[in-house]
């Protein structure tokens, strides 16, 4: 891939103050190499981002050639639903703790961008999916891990049924469940049993939360497939839909929610020596302490 | 996919008395046809198979069109691996119950065979996987389910590293690991903890078998992987490589073990009214009994 | 334990068909004998009832020797809360499927109550947990089966420490925690990866939610066992507490909401020929189908 | 408890570098102080150790007043058996990583024993187990952790049943079982799916490893259960019995293996700040990294 990066987005809470620092620094770096920066700054924030242009959050994705999203995943998510129609890529600089997305650190993040604005990068595909309610007129939903279906304050069950390509698969009993992409598996579908899917795997994964019959496991599907969830209850609970961590619609009894793959997908731009195992053994404590470690110890 | 089937072979345990009278019944069935029939046939069984010609397993894959498996899934796993070489497609009729592979019941028998040769059919490709000994001119080895690394009977415990496409991925302590196909995902991984994958999906799993870190989690990795499995461990512990069952292999400390995926896939023939989700369901008591499924009791 | 019966509660939803039915036999059974029957009814079904005597549900407690609980195992989870405090015993009649708690079936319910009434019976203790919150004079929280910290419908993830005994434990972050009986060992806390606890053994178990960290697993406590579950949410998130199922408080950030076993606890009286582990056999499915249980086949 | 110590034992791979040098520090420590110090040397480690008394492992027991072991937990359970039988009390330094019985560590080691002489420290009493095979002369089995039953060399299978208390429990097919004590419970067991046991729990629990169907799950048992566990292989399938790790029997089909708890416990001696969730925390990277332990990230 080989692109010119003339305006360059920030993206993040640039009020909070861990935020606020890197990227002002970044600012500062981009705006001496001549490259203009777009924020969407809150206004007790404004002076401290002076030589960027203040834009709305809705508007940057039109503008910009490149996002770059500072703070945690979450920040980086919330940037990719945004930005994934105009095919903006995205880079995501982590404030304190390495995120499985937001993968270049703060101490070397000049020297990447350096590299990335050279043209010097991966560039990586990932996965993103649209939601919806059938027969409903409303707007499609987003995400880039995962879409949940789960249940609502009265702690009251789901029964629900799920079909795959207009295929009955199953009648589920449960706290819900997740769709995710590759890059949600390691989110809130790994706390809930579904397996690590490589982000090259062009698959989906659909995992039962907490479900009733032990051996409703997650299952592995193509990404190009269509599922339905039907909401079964009959006594009155409600049911809520979650993207990417975001409360986003209610489902009531027969309502039918559709998840497929986006048209679009996400560009997400990393360092040459990007290692998606390391991250994964750096997230989640691999190799390192355990139990025990030493030789025959166990 | 059109084929004519002039040549077919009965494969299984034909000599034991569930497998023989079903096995008699096709073989009758097929020469009433005019259907060549092939099979090897224990001396002690013979007389009951006298239409049919009887050839060594290992030549059947040579001269047959289509292969009848006849028993459980682990009669149809190694007819898999003796005829993959040759792509001679497969149709599984279950002995008993129902089997993930030999999808076809005894009862219907006659009639799906009637449609499989008439050419009404669905035909499906599965994965399979090819193993070795990196440095040592051993045969390959095949397996349709997966390949295992699994402890000796010492009980201890085996320290290994995993490598992806040259990539270090993990160290590993443990029982051992499964490679395993989609088409495996519901036999031995499923009861490690890994996920159910849709055989329609390109992807491999590997599954660690009782792992101590208890976040070394099922990883599902792209088809075309090559997979690197080193064995660590100085302690002078062995370790065996287990393919669909069988022990086929040792592996001593600093052995390197290669999986990936083989060169020949296998084909199997189904009934029109095949239906995977269909099988998961029966096969895992889904939607059946589980703890309660009445409204409202949990 | 000898007892003598002479004021028999029915307890159910009375006005349900499928309750109403049973109920009326086991009524006019009791009739015959000279019992008195106490039933809190609907005035929709009163006419159905017209030889019991209506009283309030929570009078019930005060009048009957032994309540005969019809319908689910949360109908007998229901009556258990009510009648604890009076040490009343509790006999469940399932009204359909097999239920852990109600575990004498329609078909033999007039018998298996006969031989109860001629004391005929194992009585069984089974521990209650009483759960509150520090520093208020709201009333008690009961329950037989389990005491849930649950997030609510904003979908975040809950932050919380536990105490056990004034220890600190562990910080935690997910969808909650439960904090269950042996008897609801095989409840809500079965389909969050905890252990089956046979109800003989003198213990809680404390079953983290969906986890973020995945070594965040069950853990099981002395019943002495004081618990402190300390919400630690910064960021607003509201935390339901649900009894049985049944969701009674709400938790903001920095309450304190402490479980330990409840003076009270529940007699259940079970036919002579009651069984635990065939119930769980039953519940589980255990040794039946299962994937596949023919020799050799895997 | 109230103990003189005249006679302390060290038990460990004395020989080994990494253990060699404390051993030799405490040797020094407690011959300053006036106690005799018994050690079963290799010899050629002898001449580092001549202060001490060079006995024979197996009469340590008999001999010694209190026993520290040096090394692994696997080093502390291998003293455990030992000395059960005679009640010996047990100190655990950890060579290197901290281990959950080996609990002193090398820096605080010299501090740590003083206080123990002194009488100042936390005895706890953990269970043993007892195992035997049926109809057989052979010596009793004992472990601290647990008595595992598994599958031999050819992979295959194991089906056997179990029984509690003269009761069928369940017909189970997988790699084995594990009866572990609530010490064990943090180690093989965990890894298998079992809960950790607090050591106060007055309970065993019963972990099938990969079992075949997926609603096998682990159960606590009271303290005084008598298990059975029966080898149903027909198919000439052998099974193996490891106690705390080491293979010490063979089961052939219709064997029948028990399981109790031994007469005997062992006492482990305790720093006064010995923290049981301090070590869980520790050993189980509890509240540290985790996947991600920013607010409101995921």
């Amino acid at each position: 891939m080989s692109r010119e990066f003339k305006t360059v987005a920030l993206w993040g809470r640039l009020g909070d103050r861990s935020v606020m620092e890197p990227a002002q620094q970044v600012l500062a770096h981009l705006r001496k190499r001549g490259i203009a920066v777009l924020a969407s700054v809150p206004s007790d924030a404004a002076r401290g981002f002076d030589d960027a242009k203040h834009v709305d959050e809705r508007d940057i994705a039109a503008t910009a050639d490149l996002v770059i999203a500072i703070g945690g995943d979450g920040t980086l998510l919330h940037a990719a639903r945004n930005v994934a129609a105009r095919d903006v890529p995205l880079v995501g600089i982590n404030r304190g703790r390495l995120g499985f997305l937001t993968d270049v650190s703060p101490e070397h993040m000049l020297d990447s961008l350096d590299a990335i604005l050279a043209g010097n990068f991966l560039a990586e595909r990932r996965l993103m999916l649209a939601a919806g309610m059938e027969d409903t007129a409303g707007t499609a939903l987003f995400a880039l891990n995962d879409i949940v279906l789960q249940k609502g304050d009265t702690g009251r069950l789901l029964d629900f049924t799920t079909e795959v390509d207009d295929t009955y698969v199953n009648t589920h009993r449960g706290d819900g469940l997740i769709v995710a992409t590759p890059t949600g598996s390691t989110a809130y579908a790994l706390s809930c049993g579904g397996p690590i899917i490589q982000p090259n795997v062009d698959a989906l994964v659909m995992v039962p939360i907490c479900p009733h019959t032990l051996s409703d496991r997650p299952l592995v599907l193509p990404s190009s497939s269509k599922i339905r969830v039907i909401l079964d209850n009959a006594g009155g609970s409600d049911a809520h839909v979650v993207c990417d961590g975001e409360p986003l619609a209610r489902m009531a009894p027969a309502d039918v929610l559709t998840i497929s793959l986006a048209k679009q997908a996400v560009t997400l731009l990393h360092p040459r020596d990007y290692n998606y195992y390391e991250l994964l053994r750096s997230k989640l404590n691999w190799g390192r302490a355990g139990r025990d470690r030493q030789k025959g110890l166990r």
